[in-house]
Parts: structure tokens; C-alpha cells; sequence
């Protein structure tokens, strides 16, 4: 893919500072793009490097144009402005929109228009994959399920039966959807199974990355909102619900039941407990322990950070005898005369 | 499936207080239910959507009887019941009890009777499958290993060589059992590899969730217990020893060489750290570092709960010297004549 | 496979004390082993057994051999000389060298010599594998991708497009390289992804366990070094940059483009925050929340360890109190004439 300065300028409504001939042909970072290379400036610590770029051109607000010793695509929001030009440089293999003779399918599967399906890639008994949908070679999507239009299941993912997946969702290789919740009834010595028959739903347009793990719910189904991005390995228990538009980093972890709002963003290693409420846009910073509800709309974090080892011995040492240290603060204040 | 009120209180011995003709054809929650769905009530918190439930049928205690508006199933133990109920509703697909044209079968494999072998699932050399087990779509089983009576191995599984499951026993999509254990020797700059000729052993009626990970053993071999439950992405490292009926939440790590004892509950993403030993009866809580042995029975915790943003800041900042604060407090005492 | 200590003792230039005509026929730990297994002793705590064992042999060093009550192969490090023996009786089946004819191999893949592919291994367009290169059954390498010299992929691993593989690596099953980073730019209410157009480069000679998760660049690649370890359930976002011989152990997640120096050990379930840099040599203890850089080499924590419940939850309690009784302890030294 080529394209020159002044297509793209025209695209993202840019104003564009430099030869609009110039040809694009990819893309790079501010220190390491050559000189057929688009680049932006979004993050201010990156600041430094744009009087150094070699690249073709920088994606960048009017107020840095003026220091940017190459051609410049003026807009408000630069790092927007590339995640959209992005896609016209993407390497990802595009679908063959073809079923590889060597899928094995269903006699009653439905298989709308344009669809892909690749080698050795299990459709089960009445799934049903929607125009454009795109499952890849080793997949296997479950008796009964829904893959929406232009869906992409990237390889050794599975899917469950019961599952239903919006138009245009991504989920990345080895990811499990809808695999048995975690439910046992503990009797005489044993833990009992307890048949999960609720499904999974997953909305539009959400991302969901590389082995990540949704249970199927108990008896309601676990429900995945719009436009959620979920990172890798990332795992929901049965019956949590996810909001729309909500972020989680990698390897977060949701316990059983729990109900996430709307625009939350949950860092990575995040781990909540079960049976709570997380209202809309909570920010949860990165190995944080949630085990109450967090209603209130604001950031919260819980983990100590790292710090040398002889010092944090002395100090978790200490934290063991942390409560005896306030009653002992507190008899000073007494024999003080301030109790 | 449909069943009457009188056939489910038969089967439970249950005590029912309503029309024993009323069909059930399937489950659901106290608040969800519909005039066709069984529900129960274990949890006490959801005791007052007892009174609103438009359910067919409650299953619950006697007390809680008195306050249903509907027909009633009473028993002992309303949850144990709903488990035991809960497998008519099951809406798993049934194994076809049939060997796919497409799977991939060693000379020497041992397939007994009634086993599923799905499509593109590879069974390698010397593999014994017995007497109804199930390999579905795409799993791979490793040369010698065991798949026992009644087994399940879902999708995209990876079974190694030398591995033995019991029967009953089920492994969710994903999964990876038997693969290298973590075993290296540092030596002239590099780390070298240690063959981990050991294997894995798991019980009888073990429950795996999706993408966990079990290592074989360095010599000897991983050992799983009988009735042991592990929830997603749990990882067990080289050696590790799980007592049966022991419960493990999601993203649970143990090192290697830790011992674990039978009817220990723990919580999700703990860390174990290796060659420690845990008792029986021993419950630890979500995101708790366990770096000593827990001999006693009890319940253990580490973890700090989340907080707002600035106040974890302030205290995280103060914790970075809290050895100093004793020593400060010390003093004070000391000073006033307490030391 | 069958050896003589006389065999053994040549070929790690051991002092041989006693038969050299005695055969080894595997290995064993030093409570467990038999008269025809090889062991060794390199823990100190494990030195009790030493007067114990049945094995036939004991790698020891001169001092331990003193108390060997059988023969002993006497060596300054007795872990590497039993890495270095161990692979003679590694159980690992070796690869058949050929390529199965259910193998799906693009037409213009390169397929060196003496590569083994596995039964539904699926190989995409302009991959080459070099010779020796191994791929198992099930596992699929995207368009574009090359595994190197002798490497070994082991089933159900998912290589996307543009990934590089060097020789002899090893990948474990379920394992994911490649996939899309975490990319998004928010606007007007939703994430907008940004095309991940890096790739991924892997170095010789590393060695990744089950289930990791690597992903693609956003704009360069990700990098690992040469001689990396990795453990299972690893996460390395994009443009994460690992230096030579650093090991991981099990569920550590490293956020986006941070950089990891050469020898670095980071321990289970550590969570590295993005754009960091760790310098060389750092030591992480497991479960440490690293959100700063770590420039000086040196050993680091931050989790707090296990506590019994009650006096856990009294001194979690606590804490959100710290800095104030930093204050009130501050207030008592001013009163005191010490402020």
C-alpha cells in the first residue's frame, strides 16, 4: 500500500505542512522511521525525538508542527489520526472468503455470504456463521452458536456451544468461550458439578485477545457488552456482566457474578471478587484487589510497589505487628493527655 | 427435557407443597425464572426475591418455604439439590459415541468401547482410551498416555506423552497437561535444560478448567488427587502434589515441588511459591503470596484491599518506612520511661 | 537407554567412586530412586537423604561423596552435570522427521531438510521452515513466518504472520505468538483499534512454556533475546524487549514496550507496569508489582506475605490509616520537644 501526504490529508481532514506527493508506504516510530515512513507525536515524553525523525511525515497538533524538521499532518487528535491511517498499512493477512475443503462442517450449519473457513476448522451441528464472519484454520465453534457478521476467530480458539458473538468482534488464538463456570455444590465429602446451562453473549465490535477464558453462566448467560476490549489472558467466571466500551488489561481476573460498568478500565492483573457491583468508569490500577463493590466513578489501586529486597523484608516484618502499632500509638497519646 | 414436580421430588426425597403435574423444562434464578423454570434459594442474601419469584417451583428449606409464593421442593440442602437437579437441564451436547472419519489414530492406540473421538483430534502411539472416554475436535494426546472410563477432553486440548487421567475426569478447552516443567541449570552464562522425564498423574473425577496449565514432573511425576477441582488458567508447576477434593479459583500459580493437602480451598490468583507445604483443610484468599508452609488448618490472607487513589498513595508511600516508624515509636516509649 | 557409570564418568570428566560396569537405566531423586537410576544432590536440604538412597549412583561433590553409601560420579556441580545427563533419558518422543500427510502446507512454504510437521499442522503462505524444524500436530504458523533450525513447535501453538523463530527454540503447546497488541486510541465513546503492523522476533536457543502469550508489535517488533526462559502462562505485550538468558517464571505479565535487560529473574506472577526499563541483572520476587524503573541490578520486592485471617484483616484495616498515624506519630515527637 502506497499512498502519498495529500491523500492522507484528505482523509483525516488534516492540514497538511509539506509535498503532498510525497509517498507513504508505511509506518514507524518517531526515532526509527525512514523516509517512506508516516510517524506521530502523542505521548509528550516522546517530545525530544521529533526534531531528530528521518520519517516522511508526522501526525502531529498544529503546536508541535512547529518544531518538526519534515512534512507534517496537522490535526487535534494525532495518535486517533494514526490509529485510523493505520489500517491502510496493516500486514495482517486479509480472508480468502472461502470454506478450505479441509474445514469439517456440519450437514446443518448455516454459512451466509463471504464467509472464511479455514483448514480444520470444526463448525458444529446448527451454528450458524454470519455474513463475512471469518473463522480460522484449527477453530472450533460449538453446536448451536452465532459467529456475527465479519466476526474473526483466529486460530485454536473454542467456542462452545450456546455462544453468541456480534458482527465485527475479534477473538484472538487459543481464547475459550464459554467453557463450564466454576460451580460445585460441596456434599459428604465431595464437590458436586453443577450443569452449566446458561450461554455466553458477546456484543459488537469488541476485542477480545490471546487465551483469555469466559465461562458460560450457571443458569443466566455471562454478557459481554459492546465495544469492550478485553487483553490476553484475561478470564470471566460464570455470569459476570461487562458493560460497554470497557477496557482490561492482561491477565485480569473477574470472579463469579460480578457486574462491571460501562468506560471502566481495569488494569493488568487486576483481580476481583465475586458478587460485586463496579459502577460506570472506575479506573482500577494495575494487580489491584477488589473485594468490595466500587460504586463511585474514580481510580482506586491496592498494590504495594516494588521496592530493594532488604527493605522490604524490614517492612512487611512489620506490617505483621501493623494493628499493635496503632494500639501502642495510641497509649502514647493517652499518657499524653490526648486520649 | 421435562419432568414433574412429583417425579423431582421423588428423585431428591423432597417434601413438595404444591402440584406435583406442574412441568418443569428447565432452570432458572429466583429473580429470572418463568412459570415453566425450577429455581432454589441457597444464598441468603437473595432471600427477599423469594417473595417476587414468578418461578414454577422453589427448591429451599423448610423456614424458607413458608415464604414462597409458589410450589415449593423442600430439602436439607437447597444448592446440593439444584446440583443434582441441575444435570436433566444439561445443555451440553451429547458425545456421539463414535470415532470421527477425520481423527488421527496410531496403529497401537487402544480405543475401548463407547469412546468419542472427535475431528482432527491426533491420538499418538500407545495411547489407551477407555471404556467411554471423549477426545473432542482438534485435542491432541501424546504418545503412552491414559485416558480414563467417562473422561473428557474438550477441544484444543494438548495432552503430552506419559500422562494418566482418571476416569470421569474432565479437562476444558485449551488446557495443557504434561508439558516441560521449569527446570534449568545456570551454568557458564546460559541456562540449560533440564529433561523432565517425570509425567503427570490425575485422578479420578477431577474437574480442569480452560487454559490450565500442569507440568510433568522433573523425575517423578505431578500428582493430581481424586475430586480435585481447578478453575481456569490455574498453572501447577514440576512436581507440585494436589490432595483430593482441594479447590482451586481461577489464575491460581503453585512452584514447583509444593505439596498441597486434601479439602484445602484456594482462592483466586494465589501464588504458592515452590517447595513449601500446605496442609489439609488449609483456605487461603484471593491474590495472598504464599511464601512459608501452612502446616495448620485455618484461613490465610495477604492481600491489601483496593482504596481510592490518593490515600493508596499516601499509605504505599508511608510503607516504604514503616521499619522506621516502629523504631520511631520505640523511641517515644522509650522516652517515656516505657522502653 | 542404558549407560555405565564408567560411560557417565567419561563423559562429564567425573571422579568415578565405584563399579563403572554398573548400568544406568534412568534417573531417579534421592528418597525415590532404585538400584538401576542415577541421582544427584545439589540442595542443601535435601543432604539428610544422601545416607539413605538406593539409587546406584550419586552425582555429588568430593565432600558430599564422603557420606554416599553407594557409588558416587563426583562433580564440582552436581545439577549441571545432572542437566547435562538428564536428556540421555529423556522420555520425549523424538520427532518421525517427516511431514504427515494431513499436514496443510501452503504452495510456497519452504520446507527445509529433515523437518517434521505434525498431522493437521497448518503452514501458511511464504513460511519457511528450516531444517531439522519441528511442528506438531495442530498447530498453525502464519503467512510469512519462519522456524528455525531444529526449533520445535509443539501442538496447538498458534504463530501468527511476520513472526521469526530462531534455531532451536522450543514453544510449548497452546502457546500464542504474534497476536495483536493491546492498540487503541478512545474517540467519541469508543476504543478505536490501531493496526499492529510490528512482528515478533524470538532469539536461539529460548525455551517457552504452555500457554504464553507474545504479542505483535504495534509498530517495530517484540523482541526476545537469545537464551530466554520463559514458564508457563508468560505475557509479554507489544514491543516488550527481553535481553539475552532473562528468565521468567510462571504468569509473569509485562506491559506494553517495556524494556528487560540480559539476566534478568523475574519470579511467578510478577507484574511489570509498560514503558519501564529493568537493567541487567534484576531480581524480582514473585508477585511484585514493579511500577518504576529498575535501573541498578539487585534483588526487588513487594507482596506481603501470608497471614492468619484475623490478623490479616486487623492490619489491612490498619493501612488505610497509615499515613495518619505517620502524622499522629509526628505530632507525639513534636510534643515531645523532637520536632
Amino acid at each position: 500500500m502506497v499512498l502519498t501526504l495529500a491523500q492522507l490529508a484528505e482523509e483525516l481532514g488534516a492540514e497538511l505542512r509539506g509535498d503532498g506527493a510525497t509517498e507513504i508506504s508505511g509506518l514507524g516510530t518517531l526515532r526509527g522511521a525512514t523516509a517512506q515512513q508516516l510517524t506521530f507525536l502523542a505521548n509528550p515524553r516522546y517530545r525530544a525525538y521529533l526534531e531528530q525523525t528521518a520519517a516522511a511525515a508526522v501526525l502531529c497538533t498544529a503546536d508541535q508542527a512547529e518544531d518538526c524538521p519534515v512534512a507534517a499532518l496537522v490535526v487535534a487528535d494525532p495518535y486517533q489520526a494514526f490509529a485510523r491511517i493505520s489500517h491502510h498499512f496493516d500486514t495482517t493477512p486479509a480472508p480468502l472468503r472461502e470454506v478450505h475443503p479441509r474445514a469439517v462442517i456440519a450437514a446443518d450449519a448455516v454459512i451466509e455470504d463471504n464467509v472464511s473457513i479455514g483448514p480444520n476448522a470444526v463448525i458444529g451441528a446448527g451454528v450458524r456463521l454470519k455474513a463475512g464472519a471469518v473463522v480460522m484454520a484449527n477453530a472450533v465453534i460449538g453446536d448451536g452458536s452465532e459467529v456475527g457478521e465479519q466476526a474473526r476467530i483466529y486460530p485454536n480458539v473454542t467456542i462452545y456451544h450456546g455462544v453468541i458473538i456480534g458482527p465485527r468482534t475479534i477473538i484472538h488464538a487459543g481464547s475459550v468461550i464459554g467453557s463450564d463456570g466454576f460451580g460445585f455444590a460441596f456434599n459428604e465429602g465431595r464437590w458436586n458439578k453443577v450443569a452449566q446451562v446458561g450461554g455466553v453473549r458477546i456484543g459488537a465490535d469488541v476485542d477480545i485477545g490471546a487465551n483469555v477464558t469466559i465461562d458460560r453462566g450457571a443458569i443466566e448467560d455471562t454478557v459481554i457488552g459492546n465495544g469492550v476490549i478485553l487483553d490476553d489472558q484475561v478470564h470471566l467466571a460464570h455470569n459476570v456482566v461487562v458493560g460497554d466500551h470497557t477496557a482490561m488489561a492482561g491477565k485480569v481476573g473477574v470472579s463469579g457474578s460480578t457486574r462491571i460498568g460501562s468506560y471502566c478500565m481495569i488494569g493488568g492483573a487486576v483481580g476481583i471478587a465475586g458478587h460485586l457491583e463496579i459502577g460506570d468508569r472506575v479506573v482500577v490500577l494495575g494487580m489491584t484487589l477488589v473485594s468490595r463493590s466500587l460504586t463511585e466513578p474514580g481510580t482506586y489501586g491496592s498494590a504495594l510497589p516494588a521496592d530493594r529486597q532488604d527493605r522490604w523484608r524490614r517492612n512487611t516484618a512489620r506490617f505483621r505487628h501493623l494493628d499493635e502499632l496503632y494500639r501502642r500509638v495510641r497509649k502514647l497519646e493517652q499518657d499524653a493527655g490526648r486520649g
